[in-house]
């Protein structure tokens, strides 16, 4: 997408063969930063400190480190050295151990001076198909945006409400939920997105609000307590989120607070759709009320919060009083008979065994 | 209620007849400050910054300025013109008319050499009325949290949600919403309260956390995002929560994201309360929905915010990306069927007209 008129992806090979380059998400959205990793230790760092983040991109950064690793040691030692220290840096991410896994796949057969342009070639074909696919779910669901252009006044723009980042900072390119949304844009369709903050973490604040800005798209950020009175008062055409892991059945893990926007969605007969590459569908999972544990994360992501003051500094704020408790789930689970329809890849499908199948049917 | 075991209101007469004491609320949660007022423009400039908030409360406090300025000037000027300067500090609460309509209809009358003592008494009239009202809510809520223990095995909490603060903060003493918690509390009732961080003012986080954790009441912050989570692990018997003003039909306008609580509540079969002292009715509206104006306020509550930093500076940081725009509506509307019961002052009724007129036959 676009940052201010010109063309980015979030991760890209350098010119000179010997660096890889990535935004650092970490200090967004005050300060944009593009930096250079050229050992395997600045990629772990990267991925680890989270500058970069969002399942997929994680693992195409995971793949372009092996790549760089492989520049300083292209031996089996280096290989397998490499896949640990990457693996190591965010445990629970499926991505990256897919990423990884791809990599070695490919690079151990290979005698060792062929493994430097195998692994730039193989990362480069992760992050291409990351972006396919990501664009195949923006052509899909800004089918679904025109429908409901259609049904407005002429210019009339239609107003979408999302939660979270799934766009294209937490991808290569294009995002998930957003992919839809850049696609209609790109096609002329008036559009406004609602940029529901995203406590406690703030990534819709701090990222998509700053993605959809420099991209030009129109957008207003507010609190996660809005989107139902928004709804209750025709204020939101369609609801577009993403999601972690989605079970067979079409139940939707996504970051915290998902459930109530599509609570609130049903309640309004607002259509509440979620964009999803395949691989985050879980085929073995049937109730994900039940079946999904909830990660817990440090309670200081509440308690405590970073921005930039009037003078720019930097600074981290504690909100709540010394000594009171606090608990911070991550993430929720909204039931499928609350989602209109799951869009993926292949195309748009009721969030049911028997939707996923009609797209997926290899899985039955 | 108490501060580390000593007994407060949140506003009090002091002992040499001169002075008003208030607790500074813009300092909380990190700094806890008794202003003394002693002229009408002290009491009106703790009214417009907000050193006091909350309606009961602002009434409270509007009374307690005429009293004190029946001391510079008893004279019809003066009780006119301290009239018409509270009554400018916050022009929409309608506690803050009703509290100087009634201190003018009492001291009008009256010679001048016996207002400053009758302002006085009906100062505190209003403030002791406020707290028998709000004494009377917390003992009929009481009793619905009782139910909910008996229902527990021995010994486990009842798990509480509230959002925004409706606490003893918010009026003279006990609270609206929180004076069930507080009755049962010392009823010796085992509970513990989950507290809407409540965004983008953080009340709950900010005041409602602190005054449960001084008064010793078992709490935890949460994200205003996760309430449905909790919910949808059982973690959560009933919710209680304040309104600023209600249908006669029992719709509850109350601070933004009461609704997407509601929703959760009644998708979980939890059982969603609305603690309120009768004045809060609003007889003449049958649809909250359509009929409250929800007022918009300034962006910049969103996109920035006030805490302490470790090394105990106040610092204000802004969270969302320079030129995006933002939008802070402050309230929303739940409707009536969402809501399980409204407790009032006479006792528990169903959020309905006939409910309403069973407890207020009089406004029949």
């Amino acid at each position: 997408m676009r940052i201010d008129g010109s063309a980015y992806r979030t991760i890209w090979p350098e010119e000179d063969g010997r660096a890889v380059a990535i935004i650092d998400q970490t200090r967004l959205p005050h300060d944009f930063a593009v930096v250079r990793l050229t050992t395997l230790e600045d990629a772990a760092h990267a991925i680890r400190a989270m500058l970069v983040r969002g399942a997929p991109l994680i693992g195409a950064a995971a793949a372009y480190g092996v790549a760089l690793a492989m520049r300083a040691d292209s031996g089996d030692t280096g290989l397998e050295r490499a896949c640990a220290t990457l693996l190591a840096t965010r445990p629970t991410a499926v991505n990256l151990r897919w990423a990884l896994e791809r990599m070695r796949a490919r690079l151990a057969p290979l005698p060792e001076p062929e493994r430097v342009a195998a692994a730039d070639a193989e990362a480069a074909s992760i992050a291409d198909e990351d972006v396919a696919i990501n664009r195949a779910i923006g052509g899909h669901g800004a089918a679904l945006i025109r429908a409901a252009a259609e049904r407005k006044r002429p210019g009339e723009p239609v107003n979408l409400l999302t939660h979270c980042n799934a766009g294209w900072l937490a991808t290569v390119d294009w995002g998930t939920a957003l992919a839809p949304v850049y696609a209609a844009f790109e096609q002329g369709i008036p559009l406004h997105v609602w940029v529901d903050e995203t406590r406690p973490r703030n990534q819709g604040a701090s990222l998509t609000a700053w993605e959809l800005k420099h991209h030009g798209v129109p957008h207003t950020v507010i609190a996660d307590n809005v989107g139902g009175h928004l709804m209750q008062h025709g204020q939101v055409d369609l609801c577009i989120v993403g999601t972690d892991r989605t079970t067979a059945t079409g139940d939707v893990c996504n970051k915290i607070g998902t459930y109530l926007k599509a609570l609130a969605a049903h309640d309004n007969g607002v259509p509440f759709y979620v964009g999803l590459p395949s691989p985050t569908i879980d085929w073995t999972i049937a109730d994900g009320v039940r079946q999904i544990p909830i990660e817990e994360r440090d309670g200081r992501e509440v308690s405590e919060l970073t921005g930039r003051t009037a003078d720019g500094r930097i600074e981290t704020v504690r909100v709540t009083p010394d000594g009171s408790p606090v608990a911070n789930f991550a993430f929720d689970v909204t039931p499928a008979r609350l989602v209109t329809g799951l869009i993926t890849e292949r195309g748009v499908c009721p969030a049911t065994r028997q939707g996923l199948l009609g797209l997926f049917p290899e899985r039955g």
